[in-house]
């Protein structure tokens, strides 16, 4: 099945009754500021606190049952590990997932709490992906990767299908980009209900790949992340990029001051917890990346996982 | 119109246009943490910030034609200041709001961005009294007290009027008393709508007026607030009370400790920013006031203004 309109209506329809319906929220102040109109789709309030609920459980549920009978697996310390131990659950079968064992006890917590199977390894990525080969070697599970699998990447974008069923007319979507499955499934939802609304990405300078990637016409990989928004520092996928060169209109780039304060306006405007990364997007429209002068905007809160023992305006780090 | 659910139904239509369906939110680990199900009204993303809102607009938008010209007028620092001057804009007529000459930059600057005209006073009960009076003397405008008038609880009533459309069926019902406004409309509703459904007020122990005042049959007047939650440092007002003894089915009181432990758990569960206040009765169930096993409970959480910088498990208050 390719991945197109149709692939992620289907999606919607798989996942709809294991996902919330998230709520979009506006905010009078905020629009006043910037002069355009924004519309903040609250993936934050997600399960598992994240959007990566949808692709996890899209991914799941999309496999035969004699698939599905051996498990999934994944290695990720972060969202999407959990949305897949949560999504494997709800269909009753394992899911393996392999963590660096210098993992935040918070996060294996989290993952032991929707009943996931760890297996520790050595923090490398060579590690991760030889330990999640035996792993996979020994049960049979499937590999559902964070962002290249073509099923995550559709589920992820049930969250603009969403929005554009709330909003409809919209003239630009902005979202962040690390690996890119939440930009691909955003993008062709986007391009495929209009040509004319607009798709950009957005990420931190310090992780600054998909800018210099698309720039490039080819991938050049992301050598050294220094940025604060941790589920950005990464190198864009290559079937995610794909899309990206298809798709999106342009890469936007903010600076490290700018994430934390869009973070602190929207924690004070919204009411709403949006973690580093999720605040990238509206960065974009503060720091005059892009002019949303009366322009309504699409914006997706990526995700409300945040040590509040931790926060960016207390820590002293910028 | 005597105050009743009728009025409340009307209190709803009148306001609808001008205030936010807020979302009802849902937590499987707060429901297996507690043996119940809980649905959070989230006021916290109602505009201002808060439930204030409701009661507010109500009062307002019931005015006549030749009252509202004249403006209407309040003595408050708090959420119900921002949310009159915002209603007054929302009607074209002027706010007088008069404030302690002590209020925070932040709350003085939020009432101003609402459009309010703000009198200083002295930091005294007498002075905001007095002061106030001296201003409708001038002007001619209504008072609209924040928790007295008849208008106003019709208005916070209609909190639970959608939550209910929502969540038919509710077994009970947690809502924080401090003046006892939105106390009294979600009594009144609740009653109305099932007088098998259950109501609880909840105050800080340090603020116990409302508990001490049930069980006397008497107002006893708060003579030292000591609590963390400001908005509920009130004594409960005179028609409060009375709607307290007739729909109320008993006051709960929860410690300091339990109120910032409750916030916190709130803000990593359901990622989003409930004030001090606001936490008070989800603290009846972490602090087991009440049993709420295979029941159905609507908690409404009231608001979301915080200062970021003085949280409360970050400033060792505790």
């Amino acid at each position: 099945m390719p991945l197109d309109l149709a692939a992620i209506r289907a999606a919607h329809e798989r996942i709809r009754p294991h996902i919330r319906r998230t709520p979009v929220l506006t905010n009078a102040a905020l629009d006043a500021a910037c002069g355009g109109r924004l519309f903040f789709k609250c993936e934050n309030l997600q399960e598992v606190g994240a959007f990566k609920a949808r692709g996890a459980t899209n991914a799941v549920f999309s496999l035969s049952a004699t698939e599905a009978a051996r498990g999934v697996a994944t290695h990720s310390s972060g969202n999407h590990a959990a949305a897949l131990a949560r999504a494997a659950r709800l269909r009753g079968i394992p899911a393996y997932i392999v963590m660096p064992s210098n993992s935040s006890p918070a996060k294996i917590r989290n993952v032991e709490s929707y009943g996931g199977r760890i297996t520790l390894c050595a923090p490398t990525q060579q590690a991760r992906e030889e330990t999640c080969a035996r792993v996979i070697a020994e049960t049979g599970a499937t590999m559902i990767h964070p962002f290249t699998d073509e099923r995550v990447m559709a589920g992820q974008g049930t969250a603009l299908l969403e929005l554009l069923e709330d909003v409809p007319q919209l003239d630009l979507v902005l979202c962040p980009v690390g690996g890119g499955g939440l930009l691909a499934g955003t993008a062709i939802v986007a391009k495929g209900v209009s040509p004319a609304l607009g798709v950009f990405a957005v990420e931190p300078l310090g992780a600054g790949d998909a800018a210099r990637s698309f720039e490039a016409g080819h991938i050049v990989p992301l050598e050294h992340a220094d940025t604060i928004a941790d589920g950005l520092r990464t190198t864009v996928g290559a079937p995610n990029f794909a899309v990206m060169q298809r798709h999106v209109d342009g890469v936007l780039t903010v600076s490290e001051a700018g994430i934390v304060a869009a973070m602190r306006t929207l924690w004070e405007s919204l009411k709403i917890i949006v973690e580093t990364s999720g605040a990238v997007p509206y960065a974009a429209i503060t720091e005059r990346q892009i002019d949303v002068t009366g322009r309504r905007v699409g914006i997706i809160l990526t995700g409300g996982n945040v040590d509040l023992d931790a926060l960016p305006w207390k820590s002293g780090k910028l």
